[in-house]
Formats: structure tokens, C-alpha cells, sequence
């Protein structure tokens, strides 16, 4: 039995004078994309990691990881124009045979728990597919289509949902042989559009996704907070 | 015409033992409250403030007061069993004849910016009721009363809200003159309860309420990053 950690680092191009990826900015001295693979590593070491970078960025991470002396062993896919895409590329490094399971994590998520990666692998392979949530601790309203009114939802019956989502292999495979719609929001969806039910298992707050420069200094609080 | 900043920090007693709540805890070197009615007084230097404070609980304040050189005017009213009976305390010292607005903040959240609290009390002197949101920013599922089914909700539909929460004195009054519900989850609620429509505002992301010793730590960085 082999399971595999497939990390999506999507994102804007790397494009002139325009952001660095989120993914390879260096947060307390190391580059995000590195601690989400150690954590995954860490959570895992049996499991092999295949990376989805799209095409015109893999040189920039070979460079980074020479810089960074980075040897955690991982596998380059080429990302595709969705997210979507990259995993159907990833997953074509899964054998039909594999009998593990497969979990599917955001490059830019590199706080996820140990324990919270076990627990969702462990779940998947008990009911095919399980997926991380957490509560949600604001107020929550809804606004109708005109963006004027708009009303409150009870709070207790909805969760934020995270990564990794994981997944029995076969479950996972059947699932991207879909043809590809917009209505796919996360792998979960994904899955369920073939009629496949998902696990909710309780995931750790700080697995927040880094997307903004204010995410980056919070990520860098989070490290020097737990060394 | 006169404005009133209402602040409430209930939470939990001071019991022998328990921990102290969230609002007078000192971070980066001042208890929350006192960072909240500060950011508060910047915002509408002209405003009353008004907070309410369990009754076991004033004397601790007053003492923190004196520790800390804190001489921010403000009127202490007595908080109640719910948030509702909080503010209605809170309102019994806004006359009845004031024409001006009302924002009602949570003593918990010191980073709502100055900018927000403006943008909020200007909405709700033209529209009556105003309040600060923030998108979803993770995917959003909604779980079915069995706590085992779950679908996508789509999360552009759906805002956090925030505080504070802005009124004209009058519509607050005479919603606060309905009998209490439990379905009353905050002061928008108990606004539209009443029929009066509350108009969305931008609100601002750090704008978070501290409740969990993780929340403390996080203060600590943003107020260690804004100096």
C-alpha cells in the first residue's frame, strides 16, 4: 500500500515585476512551499509528495532548492490553468493499481497539524473521502443577489473547510476522469459531483491559506511563536 | 447632536481560579479594553463612551484604571445575563432625545480601524443601521441536521460580520424596546427584527475578536508590527 501527498502551488505567474507567489516568498527564513512539504513529510514519511508547479516556475524552485539545500524527495508535475488541471496532472504520477490513499493540500497551507493530516488520511481510508473543517466563530449573513439585502444564517450549521482533502486512490481517480466543470470549487466537490459522500473531520485553526501580505506576517508570528 | 460608542465585554466571571477574560488582559504591555476604547476615542474623539461591565467586575476595572493611568473618559454601566440586556443597559444613558448615532463594538476587538468605525457611524446617520463585514474567504459548507451530510454553500454570497455595529439613536432605542429573544445573535438582528433593513460595510480583515489564548498571541504580533 502507497499513499502520496499531492501539494497544489497554482498562483499568478512569476511574471516581471509582479508578486512572487506567495508560495515561494520566505516566511522566518524559509520559503512557505518548503515547511508545507515538511509538514506533509512530517505527517507522512511513508507517503510519496508530488508537487503540481505550473511549467514556467519549476526552474525558480530548482534554483530555490539549491539555495535552500531543500532535499526532501518530491516529484514536479506540471500545473494546469485550474486547479482542477493540476491535480488531474499529479494524479497521473498514481498508479491505477495504488490501493492507499491520496491527500490533496494548498502549497500556501504550511500550519496544518500532524495530527489533523493522520486523522483525514486515516478517515479516507475508512470511508473513501474526508475532508478538514472548521467552525465558524463570526456572525454569518447572506446577501442576495442584488448585494443589498441581506440576512443572518445560523452560524452552527456551517464550517470552513481546508486542506488536506483526502481521498481513497480509486475514489479519487474516478472522480477527475469527470470531464472538468466550473461549478469544481475544491477536490471535495469534485469527488461528490459523482455521487461519492465526504467525511467531515475537525481540522486546527491556524491551517489558514496564505494569500495576502498581512497572511505572511501573521505566518511569520507562527513560527517564531512555536520555536 | 451626539454620538456614543457603546462597548461590551461580559464574558465570563472572575471566578477564583478561572482565567481572566479576554478584555483585561495586558497585550503588548495594555489590557485589551483599554486598547479598544482607545482606537474607539481616535475614531470619533467627540463620542461618548459608554461601557458595560458586569457589575462583579468594576471594581478589577477601576483598579486597572489606576494601574495603568488610564483616564480616557468613559461612563461604566452595569452589563447583563446576554448581550441584549448589555446594550439595553448601555442605552439607558443615552437620552432619549439625542439625535446622533450609536456604535455598538465588542470590548474584545482592539484592531477594527479608525477608518472602519468612521465609514460605519456615516452610513448609519443617512440609512439608520450599518454594519462592517468582511468576505469568506475559505470554501463554506453547510451540514444537515444529522451532522453527517454536508454540500457547498457559495461562499460570495456569504460575509463575516464584524463590529461595530452603528445605529441612529432612535432606530436602536425602539429596537431595543422589543422583549428579548434568543434568536437575537447580535444588534443587526435585533434592528431587523423590529423591519428596519441594515446596510453592509467594508470592513477591515485584523478587525478579529480575541477569544482564544491563540487570538492573544496573534494581538500581541500586530500590535508588536503597527509600532
Amino acid at each position: 500500500m502507497r499513499d502520496y501527498l499531492i501539494v497544489v502551488a497554482g498562483g499568478k505567474g512569476l511574471r516581471m515585476g509582479g508578486d512572487v507567489p506567495k508560495q515561494f516568498v520566505p516566511v522566518a527564513g524559509l520559503p512557505v512551499l518548503m515547511r508545507t512539504l515538511m509538514r506533509l513529510h512530517e505527517s507522512a514519511p511513508e507517503a510519496q509528495i508530488i508537487l503540481a508547479l505550473p511549467r514556467n516556475h519549476q526552474a525558480y524552485w530548482q534554483k530555490l532548492c539549491i539555495r535552500y539545500a531543500f532535499d526532501l524527495p518530491h516529484v514536479v508535475a506540471d500545473g494546469g490553468a485550474t486547479r482542477f488541471h493540476s491535480v488531474l496532472s499529479a494524479l497521473s504520477h498514481v498508479s491505477d493499481e495504488a490501493d492507499g490513499v491520496v491527500a490533496v493540500h494548498d502549497g500556501v497551507r504550511p500550519f496544518v497539524s500532524v495530527d489533523v493530516v493522520r486523522r483525514c488520511m486515516r478517515e479516507a481510508r475508512n470511508t473513501g473521502a474526508a475532508i478538514p473543517v472548521v467552525p465558524v466563530v463570526e456572525t454569518l449573513r447572506r446577501v442576495k443577489a442584488d448585494g443589498q439585502a441581506s440576512h443572518t444564517e445560523p452560524r452552527s450549521e456551517f464550517r470552513m473547510v481546508q486542506t488536506p482533502q483526502c481521498f481513497r486512490v480509486d475514489v479519487l481517480k474516478a472522480a477527475y476522469a469527470q470531464p472538468y466543470s466550473d461549478a469544481f470549487t475544491d477536490d471535495a466537490g469534485v469527488v461528490e459531483t459523482m455521487g461519492h459522500g465526504v467525511t467531515l473531520v475537525e481540522g486546527n485553526r491556524d491551517n489558514i491559506k496564505l494569500t495576502t501580505p498581512d497572511d505572511l506576517k501573521y505566518a511569520e508570528f507562527l513560527c517564531l511563536a512555536s520555536t
